[in-house]
């Protein structure tokens, strides 16, 4: 099993989350690249110490909205869309090559994320970025996304991700932040989950019923309170479970 | 004998000079990466012009400064130049790398290039990026500056440019453009000078004196008015006297 | 009658359209704040210049997108989006006051006109702003829109516009741009629509049919080929034929 | 003796320093506006609780240059930096308005704060703008600064402001950060100088010289750890020693 965060989301004199801490826990780093957070000082020491822990790197690209921190849908041309996928890879890799890693993976964050659950368009843009990038380049995403059928289709290595902390409906998909119950807090109550995942064993939905995600990696977040608790949390019990965190992208030549 | 100009200068609606008349002119492109001008779909588009028509690509790195054009210098701190060169460089290589070429050299743009002629310390950050980026990756400003010195101190293959358009003082430095008879207008005037420096010959500064100019490439601008006849009578000149133009930065492998 | 064109729209390095000749034509330029497009110092030589003609200043507020120039949809949420127009009005008045003139009325720009036709709460976002800021503020838009029937029921004072250069459906909407003849280039076809508006009297839409446009307001374009032409033919014919031209948005006390 | 503290330097998802907080506690608030951080969201709830506080609201310019936080010096030609000025007061101006409240008087920020120490040209072309702007616009600033002296000969009423939590030379000048005891983090000390300034007594510099700091408004930093603490501890030494605090900036008619 692999566990990623969302990393290098400070932008200048803001700091965001606590990378050094989640780098030290996590298995695989959601770099962001500069379009919705991160500048190029907080990018090369995310990478660094990601390239330190053995953690591997991805870029975690978004549109191009710092004051919205790219959590607003834009609706850009998809042939623009996958010249600025390309553009934020290419920054990170520049950045992470000089630290001793590679980009090996790219999940789209926040409003772009959402947006390639169902924008077609949109994703066949992104996945066309990450193909002319490097046709070996991994993909992490959820599971019935058309990011990730699209990506399978195209070649792509194909990893799906679950939420160690948001409830999910009966039907499998994420309860929006805005209802009660939508977000969890406590640390056993999370990693129990988890190790639920892990084990391939059914979870509970937010209506009682028992539902089965199916994931290769489990989502940690970085900047809420508590993030760093919640994360070694769930590490301990998942170690202590006998499951083996690593990274799905594993290290291959470049 | 190398011509380079400065391409990829518009941004988003804005349009800045004519990269696709001068791309099958010039053997450099100094294809701007974001920080001053260019965005991912304009530097693409340079990109694979250039790679159409063999043209190498060069990355003319600046301050993140959109609203001046990177014309004003910043104070920026050194390792965060460092960084910001690193940011640049990579995103430039990414867009590069799918239109089937890669970025060969760095050229400082603007205020920058102004800066790294006394300024040593900016000027070694942005050769530590160089270096740490690749220490093969050539490297083209102005003789005599810092920038060039450093490079060469650092190791990197380092390559001098002539003005083609601009009057020189008896020392060899550049008349500020706010002088007149700064920028020289006339084509057939350019192409003259530039054969002579191309053949070792001195040409005449702006006091009447002769001087000495020794260049590996030639700058001819690319957003003035007349900018592509110029280039055009510039490379005509040089071909019809018998000087082979091929860019400084021939491929190699990466 | 009013004219009306964008004006403003360079950034930093990069001009777009003709300001200085189409102060010297049109009644009502409605000015970049600055989101979409436009510096202070291009802002406020357009202050200035329409002071020096007696044209009325506009707001023509958008998206915070320089990259799209505005012309991308961003899903902003509404209490954001009446804070985003206010900051644009603001910045935009604080010039128009140094030239000697106010913000007379508010326009909005490029993808967010077009989402305000349809899209409730967005409408009724950037109403709050301009009822918030002066309730005795005038709007202009296209009649039959979410932001003219939101504004009028906030009570401020409205005024319509038709484009001079656009083709119109049967249904009084207007062509798609990319659908063929959606766009007028015969600048006395062009004029002659514009009397026919003017006198009340019926157009052809594209279908042939013949179809009443109400409008306040001729929007006049600034920044395509041949513009400043188009702006001239259709304010001398409009004067030959004896309409007066004045700006809908009358000076007032502030 | 007024209280004065940096406010509204947030940006998007990022927040900066407990502004509601400080606004219970100050009598002038130093807004950001939005060059060097501060959106329009942020701003306008900054001017809404310094209205509900009574708190004189300031305009916090800076030089344009989010990723720098408006630290680093950039090169801003006289004529451009007065226009970049004026954008920035009226656009907080407008947020200010609608929260029933204006703007008193400008303080710039960060690096353009040390440059107008100095800087005669900059200096010059910021007074300019407030000037411009409105002639009886309070400004405040270092004693002995280029921006005083000239806001002085242009007859904006000045006002001098001390560091509550900054070490001093013998000559008044403060101690750079990076120098050992540059910066005061006790409480008690920082509010023993505070009353000693009021009171018009000498304070003591860093190398143990008495010397007399004359201020009209003592700045407490917003953005450090402890940062409320302090400005409490200030605020009730000063009461308890029975100085009023009362903004310089009083209202006044528009």
């Amino acid at each position: 099993m692999d566990l990623n965060s969302d990393l290098a989301e400070g932008f200048g004199r803001w700091e965001l989350g606590d990378d050094e801490a989640l780098l030290a826990i996590v298995t695989s780093a959601n770099v962001a690249c500069g379009y919705h957070a991160g500048d190029a000082t907080v990018i090369r020491r995310a990478c660094e110490q990601a390239a330190h822990h053995g953690v591997a790197v991805g870029a975690q690209v978004g549109y191009r909205d710092l004051p919205g921190f790219g959590r607003r849908f834009i609706d850009v041309p998809p042939p623009e869309l996958t010249n600025d996928v390309l553009y934020q890879i290419g920054a990170l890799d520049g950045l992470a090559r000089v630290s001793g890693t590679r980009v090996r993976y790219v999940k789209p964050h926040g409003a772009l994320y959402n947006a390639l659950v169902h924008h077609a368009e949109q994703a066949a843009a992104v996945v066309e970025a990450v193909r002319a990038w490097d046709p070996e380049c991994a993909v992490l995403g959820l599971p019935g996304s058309q990011w990730l059928a699209q990506a399978e289709r195209a070649g792509l290595p194909v990893h799906r991700e679950a939420f160690a902390d948001r409830a999910y409906t009966p039907e499998g998909t994420l309860v929006p932040r805005r209802e009660p119950g939508a977000v969890l807090h406590d640390p056993q109550e999370i990693a129990d989950r988890c190790v639920r995942i892990a084990a391939g064993e059914p979870i509970t939905a937010i209506d009682g019923s028992a539902l089965r995600v199916t994931a290769d990696s489990l989502c940690v977040h970085g900047d809420s309170p508590g993030a760093v608790q919640i994360a070694e949390a769930v590490r301990d019990r998942l170690r202590s479970e006998g499951v083996a965190l690593r990274s799905f992208a594993a290290e291959r030549e470049m």
